[in-house]
């Protein structure tokens, strides 16, 4: 913190293509301040789903950086945000993650807002205070098929709306809204956002690393380097290549569109959608590779549908299956510290213990977590070296971190009124 | 941190009068800075008092920002006080909070000095080391009553000898020098130290947060919109105006003064001296609002004599009862942590078990301590937040709130050479 | 850290000769980067001994400041040393301390190099990818008398071969090679580093605060002031003189060089050799004087043969005796914290329970670590105080903390172009 604040301006215009970020883009107190300033609170972020919150007077608490939110399911059943900050003296008014109340009340001196976040109670003001001036500040909110988004800017980035389209096309028979939260977790990875985002964008750390999670992924389906294909190797990709011809009449079948559409780092509101074949016998990602949970999501009959994964930048990724949804948010603590934020998902009628085991639902990626957050905090003890230097991305499996770096990059520069 | 530091003049030239300081003041690491060296090492600090050391010999350390400072009754019976840093290779000298000794020597090499700072002993020194110009570096200090104030300036200001005499005067009937402390306790808020003084303030919280101290204080005491008023709550300042009038008359009986002295904002020391009736059996701050210690302070034969209430900016409050004594001294420690020193006094000769319970004698403000305390932090919390806005003020119920902060933003603008 | 950062050309301009340094050399963060800068990435800095990576394939891992390096010992026998930062993605790739290995194979993506550093696989990467480009960053290393030391430095100081060769030269007897660590500990000292050096410079503290280290070692041996002298201090400075003349005979026989060799002030790779007689029955280091282990060291047969002492700047101190070596790495943390890493070492054939008793043999460097850790911590707190200002060094006690302090300004004034 005490080494001279970098040119943000200099790093920006020299950053290689197809290298790591240099190390103050993952260390410097600066360079994450900037990332907050111009991506987080700019961009769409994701930080929850409607089940979080489904009846009208459910709120919940969310932080981005140093904005404190509150999410509130108002009377009409719309979902509203508000900055969770009293108009008085600036106390927060709910503490609690997640709760139910009537109207928002300051703890301090009851200054009461309604679910609208108009200001209806401060006693001992004058005559002339105006109310109507001091409600609780609006934050944008979308819902994308049940996904929770939340702008702070002023004029949010409109191209969000197609990609919020998209995902509620893609997702609708999997019927998030009426899904229900079996089970959530936080974990504090130890190292910069970037580096969790850039983790989750690649499997060539996979084979080695995720026992777990590659009973139902296929490593090469985010593509290998034919050069280095000994037999083993081959056997794999002509497997991933049966299974997904498998999978395409499957979802032909359902009248499903098979197009992955990609939008990382061509626009703000970077995005990506795509059909996965599952492994092994194709239904979730467990560790059999068949369902966790016997009733399944919305008015799905079959149980091999793959996986659909849905990626947002700057910071989500889901996977939606036949029988349950798995949706992480990546939010920035500090320069090294991260909070994943991940939720289970099952129709909102299965019973645990009847109709799903919570151990066999949640396993693979309470793993799967765990090993990346290891990782994470592996390389952040790296880039954080003397002497570490960019390295490259292989272009074959890793050439989806490089779009992710890339767009990050030219976000951040527009922001700085660079680009 | 990382944030590019504010300018302060800015700030401070668009304070808005009436409402809360914008969040820079409460967070931002060089405002805390600017406070230590423009207020705390400037102002007149409260300390403690004379009896943490009754006997020649006795000596208590105590921390101002990055200060560090011993008190110590010298052989004379005078209260000194001194930097508690060896002039030698600097090494802390004393590390007790409190204790007793005849000199001070310093356990790295054994320099020596005795209770009036002179250096008396420093082996190997060359013959020309001259002893005379090593002594301990003296702080000025003032017994007002009784309180200790210590200033770091090299010119203390002078308008403190006004408010140290009328505290003299007020208080002398309790005879804070003859009492003995009986509990004392250090509560680290999470907050900047501001939010711990405006908390201290107002009663407007009072109502909803302090169920054991409103046994004994009257909230409207403090004010109150008349706009507001329904029949509960005036009731409530009938109750108080009838509790005045026959507190007025006692007061008067002693041939005490009566009148109010408020010199908040008009002045570098700032202080207010009132009294105030207490509620129910009039008494003390007690549950029952009666006297804990049998045995009354000084030479005091009445128990019904209401509180003292003695308020010096920038750092303490005081309640003086005729059975004990309660006060506070707050203590920046960094710009969301402050200490809260809270320190209760009884007559010397009062034994526990016997002539008081110690339950009874601190369970009112332990309590509210710690509820203060939790609504410090949540205002920290607040205002911490990207959505926090200043907001305004009651009229009738944060006037003297307002007060400390315009007293506080003048302050600071004459520190920096801006007013 | 909000203060405004000091200005250090002015600092070391200002500097007082036979004073302390001036609060922000012990305090400051951007000081304490630049002593990282023009001390610890510049210099040689001492971090263990050939016998903690005895067998080739043997490693440990070092932290100087923010480089993260490991130490190997290759097929030939060689010690190197890398930065242990993978050219990949700038994973750390070893975390443990000390341990075994045939490669270096980073757990992320299994990027692997050889002990020599050279990378010899890395799957998925393009065909036009240089492996030879790719190996891990070299850091120089060597060994001096089997103590090891590294450089970061692009042309390490040359003037460093000439310390070594004469610590290869009088370690020789000793055989340091062929011995091995029986225990090692690391302290987090309280305190900056330079006041951990410091305080190891001088035993004007050891009288009153190390009495299990003064059975062996005189204390006025490091100078005292004969204005001082009474009769006790005398005695003492006698004795000293009675010993040295014995021990000078015993080191003549040996053949050994008895002149100190003392270049601490006067060039960038400072250092000190001197062979200090032992207190008692002179044998070693130890509460009762005498050997903690019967199996001497090297091919040394004589039990009494004093202490050969060496320092080097800016981090470390040793003691050679005939039965055991103890060393002393010092590696600066935060302004504030410093990491005492401390070895002791006997003749590798050496059994303990048989040979030597493991207590007797730290038992003496333990406790004196911590009192040193405790005297540290003491000054910090002084240093860091508002009320510290320089003070004057002992001429006759203080001489060589006098010339760490000359030295450590002078290079840092040479690393920022000031001088």
């Amino acid at each position: 913190m005490s080494r001279p604040a970098p040119d943000l301006a200099a790093l920006i215009a020299r950053r290689r293509p197809g290298y790591t970020l240099e190390a103050p883009f993952y260390t410097d107190p600066a360079i994450f301040e900037a990332d907050l300033e111009h991506i987080f609170y700019r961009h769409w972020i994701y930080v929850g789903v409607e089940p979080d919150i489904p009846e009208p007077g459910d709120y919940m608490t969310v932080e981005i950086g140093r904005a404190a939110l509150v999410l509130v399911r108002d009377d009409a059943g719309e979902v509203r945000a508000f900055h969770n900050v009293c108009r008085h003296r600036g106390a927060r008014i709910l503490s609690e993650r997640k709760g139910m109340t009537g109207n928002l009340v300051c703890p301090y001196h009851q200054w009461t807002y309604d679910l609208g976040g108009r200001l209806i109670l401060a006693n001992h003001m004058d005559e002339d205070f105006d109310r109507a001036c001091h409600g609780l500040r609006p934050v944008a909110i979308k819902s994308a098929g049940g996904l929770l988004f939340v702008c702070l800017a002023e004029e949010p980035p409109a191209d969000f709306d197609e990609a919020a389209a998209l995902i509620e096309r893609y997702t609708a028979p999997f019927d998030l809204r009426n899904a229900r939260i079996a089970h959530e977790e936080e974990l504090i990875e130890a190292g910069n956002w970037k580096l969790t985002m850039e983790n989750s964008r690649e499997c060539y750390h996979c084979n080695v690393n995720h026992p777990e999670l590659t009973q139902s992924l296929f490593e090469y389906g985010f593509g290998f380097s034919p050069a280095d294909a000994g037999p083993e190797l081959l056997e794999q990709a002509r497997a991933f290549e049966t299974a997904e011809a498998e999978f395409n009449t499957i979802w032909r079948r359902c009248g499903w569109p098979l197009a992955a559409i990609e939008h990382l780092d061509d626009r703000p509101s970077g995005f990506r959608i795509q059909r996965l074949p599952i492994a092994g016998a194709g239904e979730s990602q467990t560790l059999d590779t068949r369902i966790a949970c016997r009733r399944l999501l919305g008015t799905l009959t079959e149980r091999k549908l793959g996986d659909l994964s849905i990626w947002t930048q700057p910071n989500s990724w889901h996977h939606f299956m036949s029988d349950h949804i798995v949706t992480f948010s990546v939010l920035p603590l500090a320069p090294d510290r991260t909070l994943l934020r991940t939720k289970w998902l099952v129709h909102r009628e299965a019973v645990e213990g009847v109709d799903y085991d919570l151990k066999k639902l949640t396993e693979v990626w309470q793993a799967t977590n765990e090993q990346d957050g290891a990782l994470v905090a592996r390389t952040q003890a790296g880039v954080e070296s003397a002497g570490y230097v960019p390295g490259p991305y292989s272009p074959h499996t890793e050439g989806l971190v490089e779009k992710f770096t890339t767009w990050y990059v030219r976000e951040l520069a527009a922001g700085l009124g660079l680009a």
